[in-house]
């Protein structure tokens, strides 16, 4: 047993599972606990069972609460950070919560909240592939793109804690309608969703043979891993859209580099995992077509290495931190 | 006569005119001194002017050197912000020179060198329209256009001291030819260069007579001033440009907020002072239907108020906090 203060609690809270994990001081895994969210429930039964996943990770890894910094949370969705209140996330079942306080109250820590892809861009910082810059962009294109960015050190907010909406900016006026409403949005052309918009076009009109045997044409079933397994069956149609998206992405990450000229550039979630070192090269190689020269030359390109830790480890390393600033 | 060290130089390095001022500690100018940039004589030639024109704006304000507490310059191009270099700027006439160390050693006090953009939306940070904000986007439509940025009440820089370039971050993929090189930038579709191109169309094809009989089809003859005339004589179609660019200017506002969240956007440059209030105000209408609800709902578009004194009033505050964070 280690002595005061040494662990922290990072916290992934997601619409269908709660993933909690004791860390030392080194960020590495003690102890971690896998619970259903009742997201169906309500706030208070929701909240009663991250208190339970709290405290059963704790026995597993032999850690009293009062052996705790703290614990960090990440939460997919707006939050209000200078209330810890969980505002907008429905799938969630919490609703208007303040959780901070009230989950602080309960075990007796401090208690951060965080948005997922912040703290997970934050996590790569911390103890994964970012390690070691100052100036990072993180961009991890999914069902949507997430985004987040290290500036001078510093995980970035904004002044309501709700900045690094990278998939939200417009990068073709008029282009293809997005989730939010917008158009042409860096998420409506290089998104796994904008990839399968187009690929259940193809699997309707007989131009993609394997989508449409396996996956019909039924966009919620046109996952990255379907995406990939039609590639190598040979529907080279799917191929083109894919790496257009790559392309796309590469537009997004060359207006990244003229706003911020980072060090760095981290991109992960399912494409990036699934499609790997093609994809990457296709989306670096229209990044660098797309910046401007002298600010894009030394920026580097790396694949998110942390997985579902990612976010753990950036929302305990706040709460973390959070200490720290508070002793200085 | 004041204390030691109350006074700082700011100082606008033109490619055709330099601008000096001496400020004092509230950043009032107490005397100014304007000289033409030697800028075809070599570096020797343009840094004796420099010296030389500091010299004399002292002599004006009655300062001497040592009750300067440093020399802040605002350069039109890029920098090497660590070594204080002045590297690409042909048209300054400077070439790699090394004018912060050499114009230390001349004069004895610290000298900084800023981008004159930054310099600029940090001059409106510390004395102007966005005093008291933490959170500062800074476009300055033109020629080009221009990006600063105020993060977290810090001038932001990124790794190497070339962030900013709002004006070349793509907001219509394929879009019409950058000056970068690139296409569909937001400088292609938005600034006074952007909207000549097309006037010149216009004027070419008989559609904006002002124009044609004013500015015949030079596009360099096209200012904003000639643009404004022409609009008031009636050239319909010109009104129609001008005010598209305005919608792309509120886009790439858009993409500013949904990165940034900051609480204010500070619009300034030739476009902004001939075009006024109208002109802000479909930027403003444009930039609210593209960014995200509850990112845009609180933030302010100002206009900037120091003119030509922002980059003068922002390079003397950078120096000026030189001095506090050497002391610290």
């Amino acid at each position: 047993m280690s002595e005061n203060n040494d662990y922290a609690i990072g916290f992934d809270m997601g619409g269908t599972k709660m993933l909690a994990a004791v860390l030392n001081a080194e960020y590495e895994v003690v102890a971690k606990n896998k619970e259903k969210t009742p997201s169906e429930a309500g706030n208070e039964e929701v909240f009663a069972s991250i208190v339970e996943c709290v405290d059963e990770v704790l026995e597993k890894a032999g850690v009293k609460r009062k052996n705790l910094c703290g614990i960090g949370i990440a939460i997919p969705g707006p939050i209000d950070v200078a209330n810890g209140i969980v505002y907008r996330t429905p799938n969630l079942g919490l609703l208007e919560f303040p959780l901070r306080d009230r989950l602080s109250e309960a075990i007796g820590v401090p208690v951060v909240l965080e948005n997922d892809v912040n703290a997970g861009v934050y996590g790569e910082f911390v103890k994964g592939c970012a390690r070691g810059f100052l100036h990072v962009v993180g961009l991890f294109p999914g069902t949507g793109i997430g985004g987040g960015l290290i500036l001078d050190g510093k995980l970035y907010r904004g002044s309501r804690g709700a900045a690094g909406e990278i998939g939200h900016t417009i990068v073709q006026t008029d282009g293809p309608l997005c989730g939010c409403g917008s158009h042409g949005c860096l998420e409506s052309v290089a998104s796994r969703t904008a990839i399968a918009k187009d690929v259940i076009g193809l699997a309707a009109s007989g131009k993609a043979p394997y989508v449409f045997e396996n996956a019909g044409t039924d966009i919620r079933k046109v996952k990255s891993g379907t995406l990939l397994k039609a590639i190598e069956a040979g529907d080279t149609a799917v191929a083109d859209v894919v790496y257009r998206a790559a392309d796309f992405l590469g537009i997004g990450m060359a207006n990244c580099v003229n706003i911020f000229n980072p060090e760095i550039i981290v991109l992960g979630g399912g494409l990036v995992e699934k499609f790997g070192a093609e994809y990457i090269a296709r989306a670096d190689t229209s990044m660098r077509r797309h910046a401007m020269s002298h600010l894009v030359a030394d920026v580097r390109i790396k694949a998110a290495i942390l997985g579902d830790y990612a976010a753990i480890i950036g929302a305990a390393a706040l709460v973390r931190e959070l200490g720290k600033t508070d002793a200085a």
